[in-house]
């Protein structure tokens, strides 16, 4: 159990979280914006582990669903988090025990922290995808063995749906479309879960591993040493299965947009010299899902692909992308759980409709 | 009180269903082969009056939402109706009392009365537009005063949803992109009212009436007299402030048609002459909004215009105009509760997006 004290932390978790998210999960600003309003007012996040639930305790994964450019745009009151959480305990007819993050990504790692002050609850560390994810039955919670409904859904105009489905991925359908019905974004919980099934389906640790990636960067910028350097020195722990490569540095020179069914759509186009073809690519929906190096694939989901700028290793919502940043793109792999092929199934590329197969980010060179 | 009887009666009302449906309201036979089943097992829809509600009923207008263009591919089953009112009464923790028909239209007038038989529960005889329309807020159970939601909806596939909106728009919005995520079909429950708000905003008797226009068309056949010509008779009591107009007489040359958002689109041609640009035109967004004769509105919403068969007086569903039909077009005006202003600002064409008045059908001139 911590507490989050400073206003200092919550950046460097927003700074994390936005590395995890794959530049995805929306703009964390806007969910910090929250959480340091109530910083300011003397209330401070509790986070707790997983092993402090009682197996029977109910837990909330929560999440905002919906197009990053749309959330950016309209931010997110405490009181409809307040107004979520109310409805879910009228709906469930018992208290809530605590909250968690449906993924770990910009926005939607910081507003259950935000959730949990306005209501008193505890956010657990720990999420269900270790990133983020466009797609809601793309999560741990869901391949092993949790189910996304029912969901209890609301916005900030006070619209509010208990959604009940009869599979995951019909309720990623049914949730998005009522999500583009409420403007394109909306708060909810889902995935109800006991404590016992958080421990046994969760991605654990990844809220304070949100820190620590905010913490690191945030220090090398103070010793002046290399960010980017130190930041996948810090990442790179083969023995923990996990790695992290630079796939490209560069320049960004074209960004096509849209919102378009729900979601940021986006594809990149990056060049590494000053003239002739752009020779690096990123496919965005709302996440980067995948890229390429003159048109091969070097990084896919579910590893991260994440953009940071080149000198303060600031990493870059995907919303945020935009013609001229000087940036390097980094690669780092998910975490375990979501690497072996029931997960890779769910999440990899082919569940994208791609043709082509999850590519480990640590059989790329890197540069 | 009384008992829809045989299968003539049944035929007879989806017939008439059609017809006051402004061709929309989906397909009446999908209701009507789960009604017709019934009988065959010796049930018999049960179809009350206003007045014989209790004013604390619970009264649930039910009606499918969706694309015609994809409710006559599904069908709809019993155990579908079944599990919608069951789900209602656990939501609503009490009794049903009756149900209605939202709308007048082909499927969501005989629909009630098979969802009745399936719960055992009576049909109250009217419904909120004595026609049909494309939105959920277009009734006049919201003009004069009573809300869309809660709303309770499901699909075939056993997926459901609780809806709670701020206003009867936004229900709109998040009922008909829900249905997109279902398939762009679902049935539900809108409307929850007490029989006091039955008498008080409800178009009564307009069951009734699909019953008395079936029987009229069909009667006129079986004596061998002109069928629209007998029918527009029956229909033109200008002492009652209801007129009918038969607009138009020719043979469909074109048909351009659409599903698209949760709606089926189409602009439908006509001509009378056997050669030269066509001078009949109407617009339909599952119902037909609008006819335009040499490019002249002749009839908008909320008056009803409907496509009848030129030899048999057959009403037909919008959904099946199909090149080559001739066919009469026939102008009805809508229930006098639906022609006062506060009505017209919420159904004429104007809330459809159309820049100008709503014209009456009298107005015009019959051919």
């Amino acid at each position: 159990m911590y507490r989050v004290e400073t206003e200092t932390d919550v950046s460097d978790m927003a700074r994390g979280a936005v590395f995890l998210g794959g530049g995805g999960g929306g703009d964390p600003r806007i969910g910090a914006l929250v959480v340091v309003g109530q910083l300011r007012r003397g209330k401070h996040p509790l986070v707790i582990s997983a092993e402090e639930l009682n197996d029977d305790a109910l837990v909330l994964p929560i999440a905002g669903v919906g197009a990053p450019t749309v959330i950016q745009e309209y931010l997110v009151s405490e009181r409809t988090l307040r107004r979520l959480l109310a409805e879910c305990k009228k709906f469930y007819g018992r208290p809530i025990d605590a909250v968690m993050s449906a993924e770990i990504g910009g926005f939607n790692s910081i507003m259950p922290l935000a959730a949990g002050m306005a209501a008193d609850l505890p956010v657990v560390d720990g999420d269900g995808c270790g990133r983020a994810v466009p797609h809601i039955e793309m999560t741990a919670f869901s391949i092993y063995g949790c189910r996304a409904t029912p969901s209890v859904v609301t916005d900030d105009a006070g619209n509010v749906a208990h959604i009940f489905t009869v599979n995951d991925r019909t309720a990623e359908d049914i949730i998005r479309a009522t999500c583009v019905g409420m403007g394109s974004r909306l708060v909810g919980a889902f995935y109800p879960m006991t404590g016992k099934q958080v421990k046994e389906t969760a991605v654990l640790g990844s809220l304070r591993q949100t820190l620590e990636i905010g913490r690191r960067i945030r220090a090398a910028r103070e010793r002046q040493v290399d960010p980017i350097a130190d930041l996948l020195a810090f990442l790179d722990v083969p023995s923990a299965q996990r790695f992290a490569r630079r796939l490209f540095a560069g320049r960004i020179v074209d960004v096509r947009r849209e919102t378009r069914d729900g979601w940021h759509w986006a594809q990149v186009l990056l060049s590494g010299a000053a003239a002739g073809e752009p020779e690096f690519s990123l496919e965005i929906q709302n996440e980067i899902l995948l890229a390429r190096r003159h048109g091969r694939i070097v990084a896919t989901v579910p590893d991260i692909i994440t953009v940071v700028d080149s000198e303060s290793a600031e990493p870059l919502a995907a919303e945020r992308l935009t013609y001229g940043q000087r940036v390097h793109v980094i690669g780092y792999s998910a975490d375990p759980k979501l690497r072996r092929p029931e997960a890779v199934a769910v999440m990899g590329p082919r569940a994208f409709g791609f043709d082509f197969d999850f590519v480990p980010v640590e059989e790329v060179n890197s540069i």
